[in-house]
């Protein structure tokens, strides 16, 4: 079965979409399921969902190694005329996954106990983000 | 149903493969199209198919981040037999995905309306490159 | 089918599934086979299965790009509760691939000649490592 997750972003980001596929999943037998971000300016990653701290160090890492094209080590950079996050957001597309495939143990995600499905946000902006998602069962 | 697809490449750059998978998967249902490439100095990545200069910063970035093997800055590599692109081809493909998964509706892929898939090659001399593709049917 | 591997890990480095995978594909038919390692401290990558020098020096790039968090240029990690290696853990996991999907072939796995899966170990101490892995036939 399809379908097609939507998340409103508000500011470079993880949103948490844990609970939104657990729930699609609900009542499925085993199998796979597939995520896909539909851009090229945000990523699919699965992290921990534990320390908040986790997930603002790893932003602030990202940052540090693709800075903002207003930033002199970004100087090379020539496309810059949707602002100077945009194509560091798709470098760091580039670095992250945009597609994930989860196994699925009798309608259950078969994910690791710290572990969480995030949306990044690499833009500033407020954004509409579709995920497409599929699930395939071993048994069909 | 499987298959492989194999892309002539002439020194680092993205080479689009949206169309090639695309007509592939034409007068299928709906499912989940697997790529991935056969080698472990190219990689695989959905990314923007509008501006060029998209490509262009993506790959100025990598290879500022990941320079040749006769750069000062990379003189701790020791696999140097294949020459000096030969060992950050190798990191490159451990930064970027080698194998992408993509939801398909009615034989279509769900991408977003700017996304395009390419095969990235990180080494200088001309390639053969083969990707390996499945596709799984949701409704089999 | 799902199942699950488990791997003893010992400090950083890359830890070869190529042939525990293999074994249990064994009489398959054609499809894809998903591993997910359940830790977001641990990657999954293909690479090189030639020279070990290639595994050293993907080891020595990454731990340049993403010191421990007791080197000064990592002095803005917040997350340090589980010790110096800890966060960079977490930043690797977010670089390299977490999930892979594989094609597969009368129950042989389509990798390149030189294509071996690994699990990387980000952490010092040792740990017990968990891949999921589901395969989906094409035929069911």
């Amino acid at each position: 079965m399809l379908t097609e997750f939507t998340i409103q972003t508000d500011g470079p980001a993880l949103y948490e979409v844990t609970g939104t596929v657990a729930q699609w999943l609900h009542g499925q037998d085993d199998g796979v399921v597939t995520l896909m971000v539909r851009h090229t300016s945000a990523s699919l990653l699965i992290q921990e969902n534990a320390d908040p701290d986790v997930q603002r160090d790893l932003r602030a890492f990202f940052e540090r190694l693709v800075p903002d094209a207003d930033d002199p080590q970004m100087r090379f950079l020539r496309h810059r005329s949707e602002g100077p996050d945009d194509m560091p957001a798709h470098i760091k597309a580039a670095m992250m996954p945009v597609s994930l495939s989860i196994p699925v143990a009798s309608g259950k995600m078969h994910l690791g106990m710290w572990q969480g499905i995030y949306l990044v946000e690499h833009r500033r902006a407020p954004h509409t983000r579709r995920i497409a998602a599929a699930f395939l069962s071993c048994s069909a």
